[in-house]
C-alpha cells in the first residue's frame, strides 16, 4: 500500500532483521521500527507495535525463525522451545498467531534457513491471501456502496492489503466509488487511527463515528453491510474479533444490515469446535482511562480522561455467533459459517 | 448530593445569580460557576457545563427568568420573547428545556418575581420528582444487584438525586450491595468521568465499560438490569437518550437482560406521537476527533486522538422504540411503555 507515494508493507525482512510499521505512533508518525532478536519482536507484538490478527501470524513467523537462528548460532537447541512458548503467550486469541509458530516450528527441523525460509513464505502466503480475500469480496461490492467496519483490517492488519478493507481498497481502485463509516474502536481507537488512516493514503471517502452509534447509522443513513475482521473463527462459525464486533452483529441483524467477516484460512482453528473455546485476551485498565494523542505537533501520553479511582474492564475481544453472520470471505470464496461450509472448506487441498 | 463531604445540589439561585457546579471539569476540578445574565446560562446549556435533561430544565427555567428580571429593569417587554427563542435554540432534544420555559413563560405574566418563584419551583419538584422515581425504583433493587448504565442520569443531570441512578442511591444508602457496569459514553465520556464520579462519592462499587462492550457484557458477567435516563419520550412510548442507548437496548432484548428507562413527567412530550418526531441534535465533530484530560496535575485540552484529516459524524442522541424497553420510571410510578399507560400517567391531576 502507498505511504504518501511510497509502497510500503506493514512487515519485512532485509538480512536477519525484521522490519515493521510502529502502529502505536500511527497516524501522528510513520516510522519503522527493527528487530534482531525475538525477544523484542514479542515486546512489539504485546504493545500492538505491531497488531491485527494477520500481521500478528507474519510477526510471530519472523520471531519464531530468528528463535531458531539464534539456537543454532549458540548451539542451544532447548531456546526454540522456550521461544516458541514465549511468542505463543504474548496474545493469546489470534488463531494466526499459533498457525505461523507451528509452521515455522515444523520446518525449522530443517534447520534455521529453512525456519527463515518458512517465515518468508508465511508473509508471502498472507499478502496473497488477502489479496485473494479482496478479489472474492468484490463481488459484494457495487458502485456508490456503503459500509461500516469496525477496528483494524486493513493492510495494517496484514502483510498488505487487509481481509475486511481488501476488497474496498480493490473496488476503489476499479474506480467503484465507495464510502466507509468507521467505527473509531475504544479503547486504542484503531478505526479512528489506522483504518481512517488507510482509508485517506487511498483516497476513499469515510467518516468516523463513535462505536455504540450503530444503531443510529443503520437507522439513519444507507448502509449496504458490514465488513469485519476476525482474530479467531471456530469450526461452527463462531468469530472471535475485536470487542465490539458481536455487539455490532446484534444490532446489524436487528436492523436487518447484512453482516460480513473477512479472514483467511490461517485464521480458522480445526481444534476449536465454538466460540466458548476461544480464550479472550484481557487488556490493562490503563488502556481504557487513559489515552495518547497530539497537540501542537507534540504527541502526549498517559493523559487520564475517565474519574481518577474508578476501575475499568478491558476485554479486547469478543466472540460473535454464526448464526449472527452472512457470510465469511476467504482467499478461497465467500462462504456460509457453518460446519459443512468450513469443514469441505479446510480440507481443499 | 455529598462532595467530600458537603452536600451540593448541581443547580442552585442566590439572589440574582445562578450557582452551577462546572461539568465540563469534572471529575478532574470541581468548580462553581455563577451567572446573573441569561445569554450566559444559554452558553452554558450549550457548551454543556451543565446538562442532562432534569439539570437542563432547570437552568432553562432560571435563564427565562433572569430575562424576565432584564426585561422588567430596561423596559423592554421584546426582550423575554428573544430570551425564549435563544433558550429555546440551545440543546433540541431535552424535552424538560421546553417544558420550563413554557412554565416560567406563563407566571412570567405575573411579573419577574412570579417567574423567578416558578423557577425556584420547578427545581425544588425537578428534586422531589428525582427522588420519588427513586423510591418507585427501589422496587426493582435487591441486596446483591448488578447494573448496567448509560451516560450520566445522576445527580448531576437533575438539580439532585438524578433518574436512573436514584434508585441506586436509594438502595445504597438502605444498606443493600449494588455493583454499577459504567458504559464510558463517548465522545463526552458522561459515563466514565461523572457517572464514575459520583459512584464513587456514594461509595458504590462500579466499573467502567467501552461502550461498545455491551453484547460481551451481558454474557460474561451478571447484569441483572440496565437503567438509563431519558432526553423526551413520546406518547407510544419510543425514547430519545445519548447516542448508543438504543444500540444498548437492542442488545439486551437480544440477550435477555431488562431494560428500564427512569424519567419524570417534564421529559414526556405529549405534542409528541413517536420518535419520529423528535428532533436530534448534532454536536461538533471535533468532540469526537479531540479529547481533554489530565496529566501531571495540569488539564490539557484540544488533544487530536484520530487521524488528521479524516471527518466524524456526532449525533447526541438516538430513538430507542417502545418495544425494547421493560418499563418506564416515574415519579407516579412504573409503567409500560405504551400509549394507554403514558396518557393515563400524565391526565392524572
Amino acid at each position: 500500500m502507498l505511504v504518501g507515494g511510497t509502497h510500503y508493507k506493514t512487515i519485512w525482512r532485509e538480512g536477519q532483521i525484521i522490519h515493521l510499521i510502529d502502529q502505536t505512533l500511527l497516524p501522528f508518525r510513520f516510522s519503522i521500527a527493527r528487530y534482531n532478536d525475538y525477544r523484542d519482536l514479542c515486546t512489539s507484538i504485546r504493545s500492538m507495535t505491531i497488531r491485527g490478527a494477520g500481521a500478528i501470524g507474519a510477526a510471530a513467523g519472523y520471531a519464531m525463525a530468528l528463535a531458531f537462528a539464534e539456537s543454532e548460532k549458540t548451539h542451544m537447541p532447548s531456546l526454540v522451545t522456550i521461544a516458541k512458548k514465549e511468542i505463543e503467550s504474548t496474545r493469546p486469541t489470534a488463531r494466526n498467531l499459533f498457525f505461523a509458530t507451528e509452521k515455522v516450528w515444523e520446518r525449522g527441523k530443517e534447520g534455521a534457513a529453512a525456519a527463515m525460509a518458512e517465515a518468508d513464505r508465511l508473509a508471502a502466503e498472507n499478502e496473497a491471501d488477502a489479496l485473494a480475500i479482496g478479489e472474492y469480496g468484490m463481488a459484494l461490492m457495487f458502485d456508490g456502496i456503503t459500509i461500516n467496519t469496525h477496528c483494524n483490517a486493513g493492510w495494517l492488519g496484514f502483510v498488505d492489503w487487509g481481509s475486511a478493507l481488501a476488497p474496498i481498497f480493490l473496488a476503489r481502485r476499479r474506480g467503484l466509488k465507495v464510502f466507509v463509516y468507521v467505527d473509531e474502536t475504544r479503547p486504542r481507537l484503531q478505526g479512528a487511527r489506522l483504518t481512517a488512516w488507510e482509508l485517506k493514503n487511498e483516497g476513499i471517502d469515510h467518516t468516523i463515528v463513535p462505536d455504540h452509534a450503530g444503531a443510529w447509522l443503520f437507522k439513519n443513513k444507507q448502509v449496504d453491510l458490514v465488513i469485519t475482521g476476525a482474530d479467531r473463527i471456530a469450526m461452527n462459525g463462531d468469530v472471535a474479533n475485536k470487542i465490539g464486533t458481536c455487539e455490532k452483529a446484534i444490532v446489524a441483524k436487528a436492523l436487518g444490515i447484512p453482516f460480513y467477516v473477512a479472514a483467511p484460512l490461517s485464521t480458522f482453528d480445526p481444534e476449536c469446535p465454538n466460540g466458548d473455546h476461544i480464550p479472550i485476551e484481557h487488556r490493562n485498565e490503563e488502556e481504557v482511562l487513559k489515552i495518547d494523542g497530539m497537540k501542537d505537533n507534540c504527541h502526549i501520553a498517559n493523559i487520564t480522561i475517565a474519574n481518577p479511582g474508578s476501575p475499568a474492564i478491558n476485554p479486547a475481544f469478543d466472540v460473535t455467533p454464526a448464526n449472527l453472520i452472512t457470510g465469511l470471505i476467504t482467499e478461497r470464496g465467500i462462504i456460509r459459517p457453518n460446519k459443512t461450509q468450513i469443514s469441505k472448506l479446510l480440507s481443499k487441498p
